[in-house]
């Protein structure tokens, strides 16, 4: 069943008061229609630098598009997207405010969280982070994929997983991310849609205009498997094995030169940095697939 | 020799008045100490929006800095510094004039130059670039890693390759480029200077400052080398096989657990993307190692 069909929320403001009252405990795939949903990292303020260099020089899997307004600060974030540049408009400075969200409670208005100690997980699904939240956490926002979700089902060309109302399917890779200070040796989480060969041009083309939210795929076909180093399509690290575009097993169609594997950066990828990094003290982060409902529009980041 | 010892030009703009007499036929490494020195592409209108794309998309080996002012126009550049998000101050907007460069002609600026025509190289190493210049073309700066160089120097920890006055190694690897339009297939070309593993931190800290100039080091340690696909640290693909900082060749090193290569990104990187794009039409390209001089020092792209 869709979360959507169980809560019709039609605005992110509607959705992230939800979850301030703890009303919003699904996840957050096709919650309000078109409004920007990000993915959150918290971390220990003497980390904030290297998170910041770290999705500078990896924009595809780690799109910074927004942080809390000061260290400490859990009322107000400020925008990347005026800095992001775009390639169509590489001088247009976009507004600084585009992502400013009004009525906004970092430590609440996401529907769960995950809490780590010292790089383990202490807590998965918590509804607040009230307790954990100190002075001292710097909150970061990364773009979604959902933003074109969205694009590529209005195009007619809906993922699987959302015909089949699955989860999208997730992947580490062996790519390399370019090191930045404390965080070295992660590598690219993709996630993975599979379409019509014949579709790929007009697929790469529809969510290249997406650069704040992963662009276009990273790599496709079934060859691209084993230059990412992915063992099995059918085993997912993340979210649910794979369908095709007609709900069959994509694992049953390894090889085909109709339907093939469509990768992209994922938002993953920071978490696990994060992680693999071993950060000491408290990190916190949404729970994925929760995401953080802003009050923007997916267009308002193109 | 160093190049410095021959041509003791002072000031970018005296190199670049060089070039256009043809006074300045060598590689300009050293010259005009602290003044920014760029990769230069110039592609076919067509091409241009997927080849800034590209660059948005690996900041790392491709960090775009400038293009022509408009399609055509080969005496003025404008500047992506004012656009290229800064770690540390994400959104304070640079000058956007901080590559505003005086009396330009990029037909004639740069000491020698490469033209390839449906992606075969036609002519290496010639002097200008006129009769090849069209109204339909459009010029790209890429920034070049002389920045950081000079940063190094200044640091005590000069690169090997000045100190023996030779050309810095240049590796192609297997890590692949996030694909743009029709630039699909590359992979990441590195440049390999050797250290002492006890100053690694410093070198990594010092370098990645230079965002705009491919900044700190990608990978390091000799198991970088499977990591990166390069089959022997002694053969480059460009530039001199390499030594170390007391001029042993560093093939005799390998597997020392005191003298490491490191690795950065590579302003050869856009021109590999170009190349094995298979572009129609005529391309053009600084020859590697004769870069464009700029009236902007170093310090302006911090």
């Amino acid at each position: 069943m869709s979360p959507s069909t169980t809560f019709p929320a039609s605005t992110g403001s509607e959705v992230r008061l939800s979850a301030r009252r703890n009303d919003c405990t699904s996840p957050t795939a096709g919650l309000a229609p078109g409004y920007l949903q990000a993915n959150m990292i918290i971390l220990p303020s003497r980390y904030a630098n290297d998170f910041r260099s770290l999705c500078a020089r990896n924009p595809v899997p780690c799109p910074l598009i927004g942080e809390s307004s000061a260290v400490g600060r859990f009322d107000a974030v400020k925008s990347y997207i005026s800095s992001l540049s775009s390639p169509s408009s590489p001088t247009k400075n976009k507004s600084e405010s585009v992502i400013q969200t009004n009525d906004l409670d970092l430590r609440r208005d996401v529907g769960r969280y995950m809490v780590y100690q010292d790089a383990e997980p202490v807590k998965t699904g918590c509804l607040d982070i009230v307790e954990e939240w100190t002075s001292d956490h710097v909150a970061f926002l990364i773009g979604c994929s959902y933003s074109f979700e969205t694009a590529l089902i209005n195009a007619g060309l809906p993922p699987p997983h959302v015909l089949a109302k699955r989860n999208v399917a997730m992947y580490r890779t062996t790519i390399p991310l370019c090191p930045a200070g404390v965080f070295t040796g992660s590598t690219y989480v993709v996630s993975m849609r599979a379409y019509n060969r014949a579709d790929l041009s007009t697929v790469r083309e529809i969510t290249s205009k997406y650069h704040a939210t992963h662009g276009e795929p990273i790599a496709w076909g079934w060859d691209a498997l084993k230059k990412l180093g992915i063992k099995s399509i059918d085993i997912p690290d993340w979210g649910d094995s794979p369908v095709s575009q007609d709900g069959r097993p994509l694992a049953s169609l390894v090889g085909s030169e109709t339907v093939i594997p469509v990768f992209w950066g994922c938002g993953v990828t920071p978490q696990e940095a994060v992680m693999r990094a071993g950060l000491k003290g408290v990190v916190m982060a949404h729970l994925p697939g929760h995401m953080l409902l802003l009050d923007c529009v997916d267009e308002d980041i193109l």
